[in-house]
């Protein structure tokens, strides 16, 4: 049936509109019954089919009760799975119908709107009847959601917070025991980008918290062996002794060599071997300990005395403190890190050394619930008792990883994994939830006992006592997914008894150095200063831009040449950019002209891109794609600028101006420009951007230093010296920091000066300098001075008669007054040469004759002629 | 059937886990049986609802065929309504069987994937069995999502972009004739506002296009006018034709105004004819013309004179570029005005001079489409034609408005409404597309003759060739709603013969006067020059935010006042969490410190209130509602700033920094702060718009505070007042002439604020006249308690005897000690009366004899008696 013809004939007259209806209506209803043919009523079917499947397990297990379960099982989960299909099928197919129906739903209440309109222009100009508004049609769009590829399913899942627009994020944190080295960039900086975007690009709001873990196995080791060997260091004087202790320790280590099967590993002890070895022998021969020899020694055999001293003063260790002096420092190197590479500080910091007694209450909570156990003064989480339960399950981030006991034995730490402490444990898969704490480890009491937090559950209690009892992200390396994270999840659902405490789970990719592994253990890291002295933070991150967040980021020379190669052409184009529009009127009428078709062709160029990088985004943030297509715009825009240079023409600074403002911000959400320039990377100008400090400045500081002449002369006459302190240290101490010098004046107003510190201190440092050089030249001159006066004297001292005498190269005979007469090839000398000499030679007798007279000495020659 | 109990025996075997997965399919079946007698197989009965409903209408126009139509048509409607409330409900039901299909599928998929973890439990020993991840539930949240109000459904409508996050926008622009008014403020503000709202804070990337009208009648008649009343003042010199002229003018002028019926319209002229008079008698009695006398007269005739002038020598000006200098004029005028106002330019600026020819060939295809026609040199768009065409609908914004000439002229504009011309038209509802130029009104070249475009075609030319066929948003003021918005609907869908040309379309709300209308030929409106010399263009911003952009806004004393407050509660907000910062370390460890109580409740209200923010943005930009919230945020943060204080606990600088970041952040999005500043508003120090001047600043600043503090305390010890004066005059004079204010807090470190220098002065002057009030409140009070005191010891000094014998008209009769005997009326006293008036002259005796004692001297009596 065509509803067209009908339209045709249906120009005004009510009973052709009617006769019009009805056309539509048979039109609709054809609709609905090719639908209803597809249909074969869903709902029915499907109810058939679950009792058919019903009845075929049942069937499986009646005829197979003998036979080997295993092949029941398979007959079963075959059954299910023809059944999943057919409700997928159904479901589709209902799909459809829905979609008809709505599709006619809509098709009626526009005939139902034109009912009403298409009276109106039959009676338009009737007061009373009033045209209504006709239907309108909701624009269909393909929207992108944003993504995340979350480890509970390893697919990327639509990201749909809990609380409307509000994202409660875990973040964790680092274990303080070490400078952080790219591994970790690896993490914090993939984590700093997707928190920016999901905050500035998605605009949610996000409460994001991070752990601090200062309370851990291996900041114990480290804290005590550095305790113990700063101790013995400070003690050890007596050589043979140290010799003999020195020999043991290496003795031990050799021992743990041989033990040791990992290759990395082994081959590092070697090394630290081979160093101890080598400084124990330079002892034994050198028999005295002079202070720069024991630097050495202690730098070179840290590693097997420190192992060895552990071994044997470890319990003599028990004051908390000595543990958290490591961690304190640590922790501050860590942010220094992270503000250098531009890492976002988070909203919220968790200490574990500060959430003791919630994390004592939690296990409380555990074991209440039925989970935790306690066993010879430690808790532990039973893995059984938790998986067993039908509402949880063991290990949802890599359940394949269960029976992993390495990991497990990792995730325990090095303190914590003697046969006694494995023993006390109800099954090898189980984890510690509190430790009991030997002699030598920190300990806080609990009413198990003095002990510590297991490793995992601080982040569960953390995490809790900031977001609740449930939250939208949580983040940290992939090597911390199993057992860490696994047991995280396991205790916190345990503890409310739940089965969703965090929706979505994100792993960061691992770091490889020029393809090599990298890990903590085997020291082969690069810390992030080292890193940081060969590229800019922002190189860091566009090499981490350019490559996946979830996948291997191979930090190489390669990466970095792209990542550097990516920099320079943005930058290029943000100065070509700002010179364009530097060039043309920023504002009023003269800013705009007529968009030519070159303009429009840029724009929707622009526009397309800006989708894609939307796409991008919304596909689990791929960082790697927007910077692709900023690329391409870039590309796009340099054709446009050549193309206008050729025509003659003046390019669009507007446009181009909204392009470059565009990827800018872009950058800025990635966290690659935090400076607020509207347009490029930020410039620093040498010395810094403090440009019109000094006419700025000047107004408070005359305040200042007239209240304080003021001050200091009240001071004066009523002899307030504490007063005249506070004054003299404003000038002497406060203000120089700031670069402000004061310069009292009896009987005038103090002089105010502003200067640039850092300057300052240079000029300084090259007055000294240039003093000291020409101090230097002074002496030098004043020497050489000394020298030629020295000579002289010695020259007067030579009488005229030994003046040619020793000059053989150039004369051969002299007469007796010793003036030359041949020269040295035994030819007579000219009458010429010989006045010249002789001239020489009167010169000289002439100087000699005036020594000898002021010395009062008799010349040996030459007699008068 | 009750599952758990099947749970509970299925704890490990193979054999009972199967068993338990056939009760679990049970269960599903009887869940789908349920499903079942709810649904009655829906599609098979909305096909057979259809056919009866086709069958009910068929029956209508049978019977009925000889009686009255609207019968039929109500009947036919009636049968149309059930039908759609029965589809309805059955999508209803179709609905929740979709959702029990997919609730049974999701069960479903949990016992697979839990048939193969369970047996991994079972053999978790062996390496072959891996096991795999559970089933993960996507969270469910009740998302906001961005609605606008549509005048096109006159409802709040789910905003979606045609192309995923790309929005293409046009707005209407000026008609640049007069300078900007605060009604076109509303516009331009309130579309400002929701442009960045939906770029900052959604995230969408905007195209946004406005239009300059620089071709339009208004502009012709006053850019004639103009230059026909500059040409006649410059040759006019001969005061008697001068005066014979103006008398002409006079008297056309005071015809027009009694042929004028709108009462506003008419008080205006009036006052214009008031004025032209009284200059016109000015310069009968002056009779020479001197050049002040000149500039008057013209300045105060010129309304009649112009007008006459007009009417006479119209024809004579034909020079196109005579009719360009006006509007080139004002657009620069517009933007130094939005400039001032902070509202961003456009991406694209067109101008209708720019774009006749691209509107010449849009009117050739809109003829060729069949919707308009060519007469006498104009062509008009037949409004019959494209209404009776069934795809499109005319006055889709307002179709009650269809039929109102009046609306309709005016927007054919001043020139373009003679008898002749409306007479060329097939229908008077019809409006120009092309108008024919008559001499003296500038023109260009078409087919159709010399002509310029008509109003209503500009933006849908300029529109389409910017945007190409469609666009998302299309803005403007509500009074442009019909004709104008209503014409460029109708000429863009005859156009492209499309039916939804513009998907939202948005008006702004009116601005009215302290509650008065406004508007343009009435001339009482308020320009942006001169609000601005009232606000800052943040408060009138404020003003705008504080209301909906979709009513009228009142711009009166209580709403600046509002405003004002509000940006004044920020700003101290602002001010104290940058000292509370400022005095915390910023970055590393340190700024970190364990979360209180206190703490957590104010980041849960943060996020509450930052959703119900979010939620208020979705709700078609409620700024209001967003701005009420963050004065909530701001009142919250208060309070626990108080708490802190009188806990003497260390209020959290990273929270409150992350709160007074948010509120700033959301200021940006709304335009209010323009600066880069991470907190606050920006700060203009004396002098101007030093951006970095507070970091600049604050540190030399901190300096001067700790040190004037440090010299107090010893100054308090040592009771140096002098050195106390000296700091309060620093606080009090000398630092806040410099914009600085100093808060001392008793027991606590000084807070320092940097601060508006106009608005501390302000303060102070304020502060300085309250203070002045109680001074000369308290004087008066001491006055008056002088005189009080002062009547009293007159009132001692009388003698008792003295007190009564001058109350003759109260007593007649007296004793020889002064006593009232007699009444005024000669009766004698009562016994009563006696001893009442005694106590009173005994009392005077007493005070007098003191008195007397006090000073020395005798009474002149009473004498004892």
């Amino acid at each position: 049936m065509d509803i067209k013809c009908h339209h045709a004939v249906s120009n005004v007259g009510t009973e052709q509109y009617i006769w019009f209806k009805i056309a539509e209506a048979e039109a609709a209803e054809v609709m609905l019954v090719t639908c209803k043919e597809k249909d074969e009523s869903p709902a029915l079917s499907l109810v058939d089919q679950i009792k058919n499947a019903r009845q075929n397990i049942q069937n499986v297990v009646n005829a197979t009760s003998s036979s080997r379960t295993s092949v029941k099982e398979e007959q079963v989960t075959s059954v299910l799975k023809n059944l999943r299909t057919n409700i997928q099928e159904t479901l589709e197919k209902m799909q459809f119908l829905k979609a008809t129906a709505e599709r006619f739903e809509k098709r009626l209440d526009k005939l139902d709107g034109g009912v009403q309109s298409d009276k109106c222009v039959v009676e338009s100009s009737g007061p009373s009847a009033k045209r209504k508004q006709p239907m309108w049609k909701q624009p269909h769009s393909k929207e992108s959601r944003l993504k995340l590829y979350n480890s509970f399913t390893r697919k990327k899942e639509e990201f749909i917070p809990e609380n409307g627009n509000f994202v409660k994020w875990y973040s964790c944190g680092p274990t303080v025991y070490d400078a952080s080295h790219m591994g970790h960039a690896r993490s914090y900086i993939s984590f700093d980008i997707l928190r920016r975007v999901l905050t500035d690009y998605f605009g949610y709001n996000v409460l994001y918290c991070m752990n601090i873990t200062d309370v851990d196995d291996k900041i114990i080791a480290r804290a005590r062996q550095n305790y113990l060997l700063e101790q013995y260091k400070e003690k050890s004087n007596d050589v043979s002794k140290l010799l003999q202790d020195l020999q043991q320790a290496i003795n031990d280590f050799e021992k743990k060599l041989n033990d040791t099967k990992d290759l990395d590993k082994k081959t590092m002890m070697e090394k630290q071997l081979t160093l101890a070895v080598a400084a124990s022998t330079k002892l034994e021969n050198s028999s005295t300990l002079n202070p720069e020899l024991k630097e050495n020694l202690f730098l070179n055999c840290k590693d097997p005395l420190s192992i060895w001293l552990d071994k044997q003063y470890a319990h003599t260790v028990s004051e908390n403190s000595i543990f958290s002096v490591l961690p304190q420092y640590w922790e501050k190197e860590y942010f220094d890190d992270m503000d250098a590479l531009n890492v976002a500080p988070p909203d919220v910091l968790t200490r574990v050394s500060e959430y003791v007694p919630e994390i004592v209450s939690y296990v409380e909570q555990i074991i209440q619930n039925g989970f935790g156990y306690v066993s010879n003064g430690s808790v532990y989480f039973s893995v059984a008792k938790f998986d067993s339960c039908p509402d949880h399950f063991y290990a949802k981030l890599v359940p394949e990883a269960v029976g992993d006991l390495q990991a497990l034995q990792e995730g325990e730490g090095s303190l914590s994994v003697t046969t006694e402490q494995l023993n006390e444990k109800q099954s090898p898969n189980d984890f510690a939830l509190w430790k009991a704490s030997k002699p030598g480890e920190p300990s806080w009491n609990s009413p198990w006992g003095k002990g510590r937090p297991g490793w995992h559950i601080e982040c569960s209690v953390m995490a809790c006592s900031i977001l609740g009892s449930s939250m939208d992200i949580h983040t940290g390396g992939v090597d911390l997914k199993f057992p860490h994270h696994d047991n995280e999840i396991a205790q916190a659902e345990a503890h409310y008894n739940t089965d969703s405490w965090v929706k979505y789970f994100l792993h960061s990719g691992h770091l490889t150095i020029a393809g090599c592994k990298m890990s903590k253990s085997l020291k082969n890291f690069i810390t992030i200063k080292e890193a940081l002295q060969k590229n800019s933070a922002r190189q860091l991150r566009f090499a981490f831009l350019l490559h996946s967040w979830k996948d291997t980021l191979d930090y190489s020379e390669n990466t970095m040449h792209d990542a550097v190669q990516y920099e320079k052409l943005m930058n290029e184009f943000f100065l070509t950019v700002k010179d364009v529009i530097r060039n043309q009127p920023s504002s009023g009428p003269e800013a705009f002209c007529k968009w030519r078709k070159e303009d429009l062709q840029l724009s929707e160029t622009f526009s397309k891109l800006q989708q894609n990088v939307h796409v991008a985004m919304c596909d689990n943030v791929d960082t790697r794609t927007v910077l692709d297509n900023l690329r391409q715009l870039v590309t796009a825009s340099n054709t446009y600028l050549a193309n206008a240079h050729t025509q003659k023409a003046t390019p669009n600074g507007q446009l181009l101006k909204d392009v470059a403002k565009y990827i800018t911000w872009i950058f800025k959400v990635f966290g690659a420009i935090s400076g607020e320039a509207e347009i490029g990377f930020p410039i620093t100008v040498s010395g810094g951007g403090m440009q019109n400090s000094e006419s700025t400045l000047m107004p408070y500081l005359n305040v200042l230093s007239t209240f304080r002449e003021d001050v200091r002369n009240v001071a004066r006459n009523y002899k307030v010296t504490e007063v005249l302190a506070l004054c003299d240290e404003l000038r002497d101490t406060e203000l120089p920091k700031l670069g402000v010098r004061l310069e009292d004046k009896e009987g005038a107003r103090t002089v105010v000066k502003l200067v640039d510190r850092e300057q300052l201190m240079k000029e300084k440092a090259e007055k000294k300098l240039a003093e000291e050089k020409k101090r230097k030249e002074k002496e030098a001159a004043k020497e050489a001075a000394a020298r030629k006066k020295e000579e002289k004297e010695a020259q007067k001292r030579i009488p005229a008669n030994q003046l040619f005498i020793g000059q053989t190269d150039k004369f051969s005979q002299f007469d007796n007054q010793g003036f030359p007469t041949h020269s040295a090839d035994g030819k007579e000398l000219s009458k010429g040469q010989s006045k010249k000499l002789r001239k020489l030679y009167d010169a000289q007798d002439k100087m000699h004759q005036e020594y000898l007279q002021q010395n009062g000495t008799q010349s040996n020659g030459p007699v008068p002629s």
